[in-house]
């Protein structure tokens, strides 16, 4: 099994904290205040935790300075214990341990290159013209299509899907089922034949440096120009960015949101679960979604925006969903009363 | 091609039912009762349907004792005609008809345990330290990450992905492009260096016996601890479960749906299509939530939930959904009205 | 790479258009107006980018009759720009490049009928009894599961998987990860071994000409009778069609749309992103639902159709949000106050 062992020394020097305590002690393992055992680290991030500090039985704490006296134990002092926290997960995760080479049943053209230290899993298939970088890990069963570019250090989970011509920065993270580079949903009627007629998808998809994927999310290419994700954007699982959307960097997206074409989104933003986001409108840096809004309109100023209407028993529920498609009439009613109560004012 | 062939009596003894009728009768298939021929056996499960069996050709029909004379021909009486026909549709699925053995396309780890009666695909891939149960049957190009562990008799359809160090009870099945521990979408925010820094997932994925995952689900891995399906729980297509939920035994959740992170469902909940929940919230037992809900606070009791509005024409739902974003106006204009209607009481 | 290169003179007679100016021009892509280069054709069919002609560098321009002269330079005039370009655009779909032959790596039953000038890629899987129509093209890593039937010209992008007994027609294209055939969520409660009995789907999936599927897209096979989706169909991706749904000729779906089971969808219907719709209900044909509207009963009547709200501000929609959840007792309360505003009508 997987064993990672670093002294405390080494955690401080790493996350440049002040150490207090036993430099030689052991770390196995990162765990929450009250799971953690004594050759496990832990951290206090959250003040409404504090009280957990009492009885960890973790090895060592990572808190901030304003903290520190409340662990009489080991501790890294840092500004901000949540990204030290971060920053260490890193040493523990099981998922970086992959050994480079290129497994005998992976089929990668003849054309396409492949740089230093790639690790290539079985029955990938990897595409003519197809570029890819040192460091890059590619998961079994994985398909980068022709005419690809990977950059350094990307790594592709298990059957990942990149169609043709697909560009991808350095150090970003592609998880399982996802599909970059289908078709755009682009479609004219066609009044003779009936029906419609398909618009081939002529644009590419181009994502940038350390940008994360999630698992099943789809991101189509173009219909002429290309589908553009910014650097350092994080997009959760189930996710839909149809074509030509541009998202801005560091613009973070959690799991089932959608955004239909050519949509515009700033830097900075935040979308929490299930958005939808109509297409063809234009959403300045650092605006913030709620989860289930429905965004039908360009939001040209930051800030917190929502939509919907939150669970209540269906009894009750009933009654006002009833009352909403009465509403104009309703609003209607009273302004007639404020006029009626008026009568002196006329 | 598939046949399946039994007389009414061995369908009688398994289904402990009443047999009224031709005993030898060879049935081949199961229909509704429009669609049945003479060598089908059919059911009555909904009293809206009895007028259907003036006219059914079904060969048997299963149904209640108070409902039998009202068809004459052979029949199984049974308490419950609807379960009787599910436990009876697994002896017609053709989907089980899956011979043991590997497939030599098949890339197994020499440190994999595979049991008795197991079944690998074309192209399906086992990491090292994997522990696969008997009777397991793994379809073509699905990956089982390394350190994985499945019970017996679970089933995996083609191209399912699991990620390393996922645990797997008994009896579970698993439909296409599902994918089980991602990385949960866990990431701090860092100041200095602008954007986000990706806390890696170092808790697992733990799947109780009996437990059924749609096509193109994704349950992602814990940031810490593991998220956890118990027992019994039926989750349909494209739902996403978050990092570090807890879904409880036998809960059923229908398409579309998507849970935050660290939320606890209770036992023998029932969620419609495409509700949304919020994350680090509970959920208690025998929750109902309808379809399209957003649950944005924890749920103390049973009962039944709802949110939303439902569609009317699209010329009438704007002027209502314009009245509900002046709601809170309109409600303190009737309380004026009201106040000014009482001058007497002032 | 890829180079598609055609005169003036034959891309005005595949698009039956007249031509003015330079017949022997060579034209090698498709661009915008604004992004197009010499060598390039671009079009007009929208009037609002009229003022587009004057700066664009194209080599010429698909318009109308009506807008001919605002172009000095090379163009094709047809009754419908938008639908030449579609049509146009097949033209250098790089896509399209594929050529035939069975990869040594795909695994195809004994049993298995393939057409003439099938292309099947690296690690596809064709099961027992499977028939391949002339021109097919299967992606890597696609399983197309025992008894399935796809007609001529259908193309599967790389990473679909196909259930077994699914027939497909011609001229289809499925994307990646999208899944045909899985179970039908069906279960019947079972009160003695608490939990649910599976309802083994015994159904398949029937699929019309020239239907397209998108990418993670989920079909599920019907409990006893097949799921429809008729000819001209176009769904997007991360939609889910439930078991037993017929959806209709022409009908377009956008992402993340859902649909719950035995719903029946009429012809040349539209629904854009993340609808709902509940099952065991019918919708006329020609019917067209606004973005993420809850369709919880029939529609028996074309039009358009919508529910929700939009975003505001979160400030704003948390009053107004509170305030839905009392609108029943708010519309009693204003019936109340035009009850005793009019003593004299008593």
């Amino acid at each position: 099994m997987f064993v990672s062992s670093y002294t405390l020394r080494e955690i401080a020097d790493y996350l440049n904290a002040e150490l207090i305590g036993d430099a030689g002690l052991i770390i196995t393992g990162i765990a929450g205040l009250v799971a953690a055992q004594s050759d496990d680290i832990s951290f206090l991030a959250n003040k409404a935790y504090q009280h957990q500090l009492d009885d960890t039985a973790a090895g060592a704490v990572i808190l901030r300075e304003s903290e520190a006296t409340l662990f009489s134990g080991s501790k890294l002092v840092v500004a901000d214990p949540y990204l030290s926290y971060a920053r260490l997960s890193r040493w523990f995760d099981k998922a970086l341990e992959v050994a480079p080479g290129i497994h005998p049943t992976a089929v990668i053209d003849p054309n396409a290159r492949i740089g230093e230290g790639v690790s290539i899993g079985p029955h990938a298939v990897i595409g003519k013209g197809v570029f890819i970088g040192d460091d890059v890990v590619v998961g079994a069963g994985t398909v980068i299509g022709d005419g690809c570019t990977v950059g350094e250090n990307t790594r592709f989970a298990a059957n990942v899907t990149l169609y043709h011509s697909v560009i991808v920065g350095k150090g970003c993270r592609f998880h399982s089922s996802c599909v970059i580079g289908a078709d755009g949903f682009g479609f004219a009627p066609d009044q003779n034949a009936g029906g419609w007629c398909k618009i081939h998808q002529l644009g590419g998809v181009v994502i940038g440096n350390g940008v994360e994927i999630g698992a099943s999310t789809t991101v189509d290419r173009g219909a002429l120009d290309d589908t553009v994700i910014e650097d350092g954007v994080i997009i959760d699982d189930q996710v839909h960015i149809a074509h030509n959307c541009v998202i801005g960097a560091n613009t973070a997206i959690a799991a089932n949101c959608g955004f239909a074409g050519s949509t515009k989104v700033g830097r900075n933003c935040t979308f929490a679960g299930a958005v939808g986001v109509v297409g063809h409108i234009d959403i300045a840096d650092n605006v913030h979604v709620t989860g289930m809004t429905m965004v039908s309109k360009s939001i040209p100023e930051p800030g917190s925006y929502s939509s919907g209407t939150s669970a209540v028993t269906t009894r009750l529920w009933r009654k006002n969903a009833v009352r909403f498609n009465q509403l104009n009439e309703l609003a209607q009613r009273v302004r007639k009363l404020e006029t009626d109560s008026k009568p002196s004012d006329a």
